[in-house]
């Protein structure tokens, strides 16, 4: 009963998204793919946190504006961040005069609010949702490790965690279909190690990939892409071994978010990126017009979460993880049916 | 667009609910109806976060056996909590192989994950689904405020954190049906007081009622009880205010949960109750087997979230709220229909 795998009919889609991103994110291999950065990383706040509110309303009024509608075309906003609280969301949002659900699954956020907002667009509860996510370098690094000011060396397997915010307008007529959904199930695998979260995360992500194909309805060799969000390069190594050994030989169809949004020659972010803004920025603006124009046909996103907090670690407790799955593919819009 | 009611078919219900608590709430007015109690708060654990995990992990497992069901028999679990990374949840609920979907609604992630268990259910999209919170007083205080070493004396407007933990099995044939569900809109009227969340969480609520009458199908007088989970006394008190402006004299029929788990004589609580274990034990223990003995005919169940986090209060921010209303009734089963 808890493999099922959730359908869609075939007009739930994202009819919009678009992105936000910082300086590191915008001098990166796909810089010029997201709608708006700032070099200052600030976004004209005071503080990092008000800065990551701010890349929220930001990516979903542009969101709003490239599907020509207004906040009162939205009927629902799911949303979430990594900050104490929720709170980037919480605020961020606070222009928006639209009902509210506030979401926690770590870096699984963005595939959260997508799966959510798919789920109650298709069941005729809303006609368009926004699902929106965020994370702040500065303001994750002074919450989830030392503040900024410490300068504090980072291990090789840590990821670097995104500047950037994702938004996604979800209902029908749009050209990315929502084609289906399989929701992750929270495994320890007694990775404690909070500078690999890819390690950690990586067993999750395999687990939902794994009742996926065993429910046999797509096959691996059906699938264009498996894109993750975002193990980074240690965690996307042990994702590909693990499903290995399970008979899934992914390697060639596997990338990551967390890898695609840095150069790892051209800057130093050790295992890739991270954050509840890594996949919502790099599907918002990099992976979905990739099959909106029909450069890809058959996509599953993978968003993963470590769920985590800094008090658990210092209690010493493992890292517990979860992997959201999307399947993604051009509409019959875009089909010209 | 954004006021729309969701409705749910007849037989959309509350299956089972269960509640454990510590000591002050089973000394308290109504401790005789909670299902399990641990004198020492601790339920066997080592930490205080582990120690509320472990009551979700207990609350879940008397709400399956009270409906005679195993976790094989729940599609999808909706928890959250008040701890950072929502971690009580992610840790407490670690032994179900059940997919997971992480909430923050503040206080009102009881409402809002019943709400998205009823939406699921309703679509068909899920069978089952538990929707679990809880608080801890002790986690709480030094998360939000001070350890508890610290003795602090508290404000004559502050709530007391329950220490507690709710969980609905949502589904089909219960004996409590969810008629409807308003999700609330975040909004934030000013109040920068962390200590009189009350004040900060009633407009919220009273925001969503108005909303929820201007429709039309229910009226005031067609309601037995509105319960808010959780204003105390002095949101409460707000909240009767703010609406008999608008036209709507609730005050004969409001109740509050964080008003009806402690003696405001014989206990020294101040303002009442809050947390996301206030409103989910009062509801499950409660409320619920009063509609369910047909005592209560047609509940309006608002949960309050004050969705502010230490930091944002600390950077001098003032605190935006939510109310998510749910309409229970008795379903048609216990109608000897």
């Amino acid at each position: 009963m808890q493999s099922k795998t959730l359908r869609f009919d075939g007009d739930v889609t994202v009819i919009s998204s678009a992105s936000v991103v910082g300086e590191k994110e915008h001098t990166g291999p796909i810089g010029d793919v997201f709608d708006l950065f700032d070099a200052t990383d600030k976004f004209g706040k005071k503080t990092w946190e008000k800065s990551e509110g701010e890349m929220q309303r930001l990516a979903l009024n542009i969101a709003l504006s490239k599907g020509k509608m207004s906040e009162r075309d939205i009927d629902a906003i799911f949303a979430g961040d990594l900050l104490n609280q929720c709170s980037a969301s919480a605020y961020g949002l606070l222009d928006y005069d639209v009902p509210y659900f506030g979401l926690y699954g770590a870096c699984s956020t963005a595939a959260e609010s997508m799966m959510l907002s798919a789920m109650a667009v298709s069941a005729g509860f809303f006609s368009r949702c926004a699902a929106v996510t965020s994370s702040h370098n500065c303001s994750s690094e002074r919450q989830f490790r030392t503040p900024l000011e410490y300068g504090a060396q980072r291990s090789p397997t840590a990821q670097w965690t995104v500047t950037g915010s994702g938004a996604f307008i979800i209902g029908h007529g749009g050209s990315v279909r929502i084609a289906e959904a399989l929701p992750g199930i929270v495994i320890d695998k007694g990775v404690n190690d909070a500078s690999n979260m890819g390690a950690a995360m990586a067993p999750a992500a395999a687990h939902t990939i794994k009742r996926y194909f065993e429910q046999g309805e797509v096959a691996l060799d059906d699938v264009d892409l498996i894109v993750t969000g975002d193990l980074g390069y240690e965690g996307s190594s042990i994702l590909c071994e693990l499903l290995l050994t399970e008979g899934y030989d992914i390697k060639n169809k596997h990338n990551d978010c967390g890898m695609i949004i840095f150069s790892r020659g051209a800057q130093d972010m050790h295992s890739g990126g991270s954050g509840c803004g890594c996949s919502a920025v790099v599907m918002a603006s990099y992976i979905l017009p990739k099959i909106a124009r029909g450069e890809l046909n058959n996509v599953l996103f993978i968003g993963t979460g470590a769920m985590m907090s800094p008090s658990s670690i210092q209690q010493g407790l493992s890292i517990p993880s979860v992997g959201h799955l999307l399947r993604l593919c051009p509409s019959t819009k875009n089909k010209g049916e």
